[in-house]
């Protein structure tokens, strides 16, 4: 792999991607190949909030491929409470480990880290805003139980407007011809423009439905989200939407027969518990997908990689970004880095917020 | 092994138990012949109320015979603080893993995650229902202190009504020939009905005293266990029990040469700093025959293991468990599982609680 | 090496030091040679008190040998949240380990667990008593980067009152011949008596300043100190302290160019961040020696080393230390341990305090 980090999918070209999908595929049928490859080697996750699965899956590809993990998953035990920057921590990480891992509260957070570390840098969620590992995991199990990734139609359910994972599944189905994709959820939930604007960009087919036993015959895969509390202003408001696009074995009576169902887990209760044991059900298998996958990315990360300090970056621009979620309104020492959207805005490069005027 | 999962003791026949002592033997002389047995294996800990001393045995046991260890050791960092069910985390840790060590303050946990679990799940303690790797550790201790399991006059000392560890303790060496049981306790800590009925269908020899200095002449094994603050109504009704039966040298004075002193552990005050340099005191060295103890059950469990996904469990009845410690109380989708006791009522399957009418 | 455990620097002979600081040097060129040496070896670090930075520090250098670590890093996860002594807690994890790596708020609390340790201990902080491998570090940090540990001309700035690593620092450099040593603080934060003693004792040439700008033109190497809150009796008196002397490029405009700058890390604003991409800044390469300096400590520990029980130590006087943060005012089982001081006053042999009259 060329790419140092990963930070954000599209970083990967088509041909690293296809290269990931197809180790993670070797890896999966002959594991005993790859158990000394990282034999030496840690990989540090630095959890800046708790994130058991996450974490546990990363470990666990690390440890399969004859690595070690140290790290923490819980901020009061680790150097930020004495007050510490991001810079410095990731600085002194790099020099102890071959790679991080890292899953942080504030938006930009990884690629900032990226800017300090002498390893690479995978992101592990950075806020609400990206989570590329659920990405390349869905792949790799779309991949793998559909046999490819294009000529799909793909029904998105739940909360796709704050589904960070749904977006960046559908910004990487997007790029692969012949998709199809239908979002079912409340108008409340729906899809925001600049989703849709990637759908019109690559000129796909795609429809809303508020109804997902209607749509359910056409899918050949159906992914499934969850509502998270934290997203709604009171209880109410959530306990009035949680209920809605529960599935069941009802539900799925007119689905196809090669349908596939995953959820990016934990689920709550938008799957009913009658579905786990039909055979269309996949998010079980999807997270050992998705330790494939994690396997995958690090031995192709670590490969050959020498440890290199990156160059500083300079300020593009003197504006802040105003984005409270952003990790420049807490690290005020990151560099001010701007990008111009097309409507001549300027956009954050560190979470990608349009700089208000 | 044959079983595939420890959730109590009697699950392991007399052979396979035999077998484990041995085995905890030979690694105890050779430890360097298993040093790479579970190399690439990793082992999870699943710690739902932090221990460090039982989650710091199974690591270091899983460490030794080369594998590696991932898990937490508390809830708020876990995926249960998302709100996912028991099925869902076990379902998915055992995609990653290959044993499954489980501790849960609910009743029946254990023998619930291996309901769903893929690779085998130890019972490292359910709330105050089993512990059968302390027992284990016990028998462990016995066989290399004393040389036998058989013919031996047992002293159990302390809080025999709630001391789990124990209950399990005479339930499985009443099986044993000859033995004696001496239980000594304040008349409010005393042994329940049930482990009575166990001496009695054992035909084992029993009796009951609250004066540990009088009977101590008699015994070859003395166990002495914690009076837990947590069993108490009141401060004032611990403080009362807990200064009772402290042991100390005066109460050794009229002890046999060979005497083996057991404990738990982790020890209150319930046994004087000055007993540790006693040579009769074995409780230190019980703690390390239990990390042999574990090698031995972890080795014999996974060895030629293969990953199986259990048969789904149907519900026998349509009653619900009353007991609020049951696990069933807090994971709905579990089935209703009783068996019918001698009396004819019904036992629930996963806390052995009697289903009140 | 012959010195079982690592308390304090001094117990280190000088042959030992050195040899130490070759074999650092050694591992940091050719690391692959030492991967596998403490292959099948266990470290515990526990930490009764959290410390991200220094745990990461150790379980990088044993996992690097090739060991493995378990341990704690919060005290409310570990047994002492069951009252546990600190002696139950360290004999037991003896059994399971093969060192104890141990950071504890009191003072002494290192020097008591190796008294019941069956492993080497290394303290890794007993409050604001003692860090050894922190001065270690330092010691291999200026040998790598300055040739020498010799006539060297120091600059120590910020708390050097309180400063733990500091007065550690001072009383190894006073050691080596030649060696001045430029005190640069307010007259709050001055060098304790202790300090001048050890400075007078080993006939240093030393001299004291409130201003670092005029002194930065002399100094070989400044160390610079963070101002640490928990020292301050109110947040405005330490809001008042701990701007002053914050290290900036204008400072380093007359400094040597071979002057080095350390920092034991983490930071607060002590260092301005422009400093970091100054050649002259070593304190993150500090921290990457650091690790080496551990793995020397923890290979030179561990070969050829025999569990062994340490002997019983008895009381040598009746008086009990004052100190509330001694060991010894929360573990009462500890033996009373007193030398005469050069006053005939009693010092406290676990926190090195007088006893008062």
């Amino acid at each position: 792999m060329n790419a140092k980090n990963l930070i954000d999918l599209p970083e990967l070209s088509r041909e690293e991607l296809d290269e990931l999908i197809k180790l993670a595929g070797a890896i999966m049928k002959n594991p005993t190949n790859y158990i000394d490859n990282c034999h030496g080697k840690i990989m540090a996750s630095l959890f800046y909030e708790p994130s058991t699965r996450t974490q546990m899956s990363f470990q666990t590809a690390m440890i399969r491929l004859g690595g070690s993990t140290i790290g923490f998953d819980n901020p009061v035990n680790s150097s930020v409470s004495k007050g510490e920057s991001l810079k410095d921590t990731v600085r002194v990480i790099s020099n102890y480990t071959d790679v991080i891992v890292i899953r942080n509260p504030y938006e930009g957070s990884a690629f900032a880290a990226s800017m300090f570390s002498r390893v690479p840098v995978i992101n592990a969620g950075d806020g609400g805003h990206l989570h590329p590992t659920q990405t390349l995991t869905d792949l790799v199990t779309l991949w793998y139980e559909k046999g490819r990734l294009d000529n799909l139609t793909i029904g998105l359910c739940g909360d796709i407007k704050n589904g960070r994972t749904v977006h960046s599944l559908i910004k990487s189905l997007s790029k692969y011809e012949g998709n199809k994709f239908v979002i079912i959820s409340t108008p409340q939930l729906q899809a925001p423009q600049y989703i849709i604007d990637v759908l019109e960009a690559n000129g796909c087919e795609y429809s809303f439905s508020t109804n997902l036993e209607i749509r359910m015959p056409e899918l050949d895969v159906l992914y499934m989200t969850r509502i998270q509390r934290e997203r709604f202003a009171s209880q109410e408001e959530y306990e009035k939407q949680k209920g809605i696009y529960v599935l069941d074995l009802h539900k799925l009576k007119n689905a196809k027969k090669e349908l596939k169902i995953l959820h990016p887990l934990p689920r709550v209760d938008e799957i009913a518990i009658e579905v786990d044991d039909d055979p269309r059900a996949k998010y079980f298998e999807q997270t050992e997908y998705g330790m494939y996958a994690r396997m995958a990315l690090i031995e192709g990360m670590l490969k050959n990689r020498e440890k290199t300090m990156p160059k500083t970056i300079q300020s593009t621009h003197n504006e802040k970004c105003h984005n409270p979620r952003c990790i420049t309104s807490v690290e005020s020492y990151l560099p001010n880095l701007f990008t111009r959207g097309g409507n001549g805005r300027l956009i954050c490069s560190y979470c990608e917020h349009e700089l208000k005027k």
